[in-house]
């Protein structure tokens, strides 16, 4: 397939909905991003890099960070990690926390925030330093050592924290959380400041496509946890909107409110669409539209 | 591939687990059942059936039903019955309810039980005969005239389905049930009872992998219906473990507390397993373990 | 104490508010009632009356027909009642539905439409005619041998009646119900449906001031038994403003949604207050006040 | 009433049930108390004191601390407290945290924690230093200038306090606490962690039976207020077990985990009891047996 060709076309199909939807406001540093801008990026497992459109622009991964720390807890844990967190879809947001208590402290998911938490405390046991492990993975992943923490949007994330504040300590009060509540909700709050342009996210993902292995041709995954790492992104990686996003685009992928959606085709690249606008369930509008058109122009949807 | 081989060696590798998990208690239609019993089929959108096991021994569909109802209401309504009834996860069981007023009387999908019962409902509006209706489809789709209904399981799960009840009338309460809330429940426990074999069943859902085309070629649902309910079998299928399922099958995939599991193969087959084990989540345990050999055999999982 | 005098003062002291708050519109037959209307009336434990305004008109008493199914019910089982009900405040109204779910059954308290199921249930078990034995009761306790249900509203009652229904087949799953729901709701909705004046309500509940003793003399509840009805009413006779309506009145209460609300002062009078408009919890705008009048200028309040 | 009798007599009349219950465990400091004391003490409005068996020994005030942070916030904000906390049961603890986001975190009641939190952090702002205006306020109101905290309680509900640190958080989030949360938490533990005998919490609870009048005549509250206190003890002061408390006791209540009950009659008396060993829901076995058996005494309840 020619890559270049596609994305071409993809911008072109997408540029009546840029602009559309509305920036995450909950924080200033994320409030003032331009909503026009748009970007997308295809990295091959071979290495080839294809871009269109706001492509090397760094944004604010958020929630996307929490793909690399479960893989990296995955990796060091193996299937203890599931006593933790579980893997299962989470319903609405407002049962968040009776959820939580039903479940005596353990999250459904990694990617809910809770379970994310978690993945970050645990990163934080294993390695001594969380935030600073995944910043030298997604640099040597990205092949762009300049990858960096936005110091603003972290201090930001701090101030606007009390709900993962709550979360942490209400599953510290289950014995689900190992460290300081304080110290875990620093480093997550620092994890999800990373600033990465789609170059950079669909580079970093290549070792999902890959079935685990690294740029390196290292293995960070077995085959089978990389099966479980997309799995759960196709079930669980975009908030409550996981089954239109399955029917929509078919592929594993994890979106974040900073406007951001990696996605992933197995053996064959890794994708990342940038736009800041969202639609009324946090994710891109232009975003999921781009994946969709991406996947009904080539076929290589899962169903 | 030589399915027939495949299934003698599936067949072999779950061996080890048949007559493990516990068959379904709450009617004793159900609990009377031999739990040493194990099935397999595959129907290629082509025509040819291959099986294994007790594949030609009927068993009680239950929850498969409502892969069909499913179907048949959104041939009808399209879109529009999106009103109705999400496409959504569900999360844990207890939920269910609370969930339910949170979201003003609108299930989260269609294979939770309280959206199955207004697809029902849907189906006895649009056709004035739900049951009778899904009879004769899969007598179709099947190629077997004798597909029936179990009068005793049906009157036993009506005896047993206060808790169905309590949904429809909740549901019907917010007006999201159209028609009399006991000629729901009687139409719903009627096709909860429907009878089929493996070879059944992985015929009758031959229409999903065929992208929508029935077994006479005419179209049921569009492609892009298709898509929707394979999408809604790999997110929601499978109770509460579908994400566990996603990962370890890697196919849409719909079971029921009879013990039964079809899965789509989209552009190549249905396939039916049957064992009445179930797992503490309400799914076979032998027949999620085959479908588990039968994908890894085949790399033919999603992932 | 001049009781017609005081009767008399708080009327007076209560005419601004007439005419406020919203009359019950879930049903027609409530909504045509002409919310200026009010009524009060006071028996004494000796069988003086006393009254003033609409106080010989008779309304539905709804929820107010509570009070006396538990007395009914409370005679005959005694403790043993309370395996089947709590005598517990409930919360917010939301959660009716997830707590009976988590308390596998058990309503709260026989006040909560849950509640007050259970214990129709059970006088239909006990007596075999739930709404007539109550009947006979009412007629016998406010000297009224022509108090009666109102057939238009229990019928409208049953056609609105989804969500008393889903409450009802909910506890029978949990084998809470002993008889056939659908007799159960009949029952229910003619004891809600019965029309009595003020005059009728202030002697009937009498039985409550005499610490169980009927207008015969004869006892229907022990001392003890009185105090756990009159506690209930104090904690769960006023919906979702129990507080409220204990520091405003301080005495033992039960509202409908009829707008009859009545009281008790132990060893002194039964009372009962008429007016149409409800606050937003449900309760008698001018009841309340009335109440919160009366208790003030007589001092007979709790606190 | 010889009311040094009444006491003599109440303690015969508990013998048999002292030691019952378990004494809370959840921090060390609690777990080692001696399960078989027992002590009780009234303090008549007009400043005589009665007691019996340990009533001279201090214990761990735990919860009944929250009945006089909101008496001295509710003396400095008046009515404009109730916008930040309500003053309605609150239905079983499960349900706090669904509750609190169903009401946009704003607690049922002063009682729960959560309300308490709030209580505490509006004091903090109030005075600078709500802590130590407690400390004063119990030192005059009992004349006991001793009365103080007990730090190694304090850090240990410091260390145990995860739950209570996630309410507060949360309720932050809903910008709900206005100081720093680790400030608020700081105040809330040392309150609990109050050491005081019967006879200085029946001292010191007497401004609620003089209607708000504190020990030294000046007025703490209005007489509305001191009602408004006294009937959310009677309503919301025993944990899951005020419908219980109301009909047994019949009187306005606060209870805590170290074993200690206040109880209020008003214009007479404040009482005191104390006994470690906690029945299911948290309340002292003996505590509420030993009130029981003083309101039967003397008919001084309120039903």
């Amino acid at each position: 397939m020619d890559y270049q060709e596609l994305l071409n076309q993809v911008l072109e199909e997408v540029r009546p909905v840029l602009g559309q939807g509305k920036v995450a406001s909950y924080i200033p540093a994320l409030a003032r991003v331009d909503p026009g801008q748009f970007g997308m990026a295809l990295a091959t497992v071979d290495g080839e890099l294809f871009g269109v459109g706001d492509w090397r622009t760094p944004f604010s991964i958020q929630s996307i960070s929490k793909v690399f720390t479960l893989a990296l807890v995955l990796a060091r844990d193996g299937d203890a990690l599931w006593r933790r967190v579980g893997k299962e879809p989470s319903g609405n947001p407002f049962n968040s926390l009776v959820q939580l208590e039903y479940e005596h402290g353990i999250p459904r998911n990694p990617f809910i925030n809770a379970g994310a938490l978690v993945i970050t405390d645990r990163l934080s046991s294993l390695t001594g330093d969380a935030r600073g492990v995944l910043r030298e993975f997604l640099r040597a992943e990205s092949g762009n050592p300049s990858v960096d923490f936005d110091p603003v949007v972290a201090a930001s994330e701090a101030e606007h924290g009390h709900r993962n504040a709550a979360l942490a300590h209400f599953m510290a009060g289950y014995g689900n959380i190992e460290n300081p509540v304080p110290n875990v909700l620093e480093h997550y709050f620092w994890q999800c400041s990373l600033a990465m342009s789609c170059a950079d996210l669909a580079r970093a993902c290549g070792f999902l496509a890959r079935h685990g292995r690294r740029v390196s041709g290292e293995r960070l995954l077995t085959r089978s946890q990389a099966k479980q790492v997309n799995a759960i992104m196709l079930t669980c990686g975009t908030y409550d909107a996981a089954g239109e996003f399955a029917y929509r685009v078919g592929l594993p992928g994890k979106s974040g409110v900073g406007g951001g959606i990696v996605a992933i085709i197995p053996n064959r690249c890794g994708l990342c669409v940038w736009s800041p606008g969202l639609d009324a369930r946090g994710n891109s509008v232009a975003g999921v539209e781009a994946l969709d058109r991406f996947t009904t122009l080539t076929g290589l949807s899962v169903f």
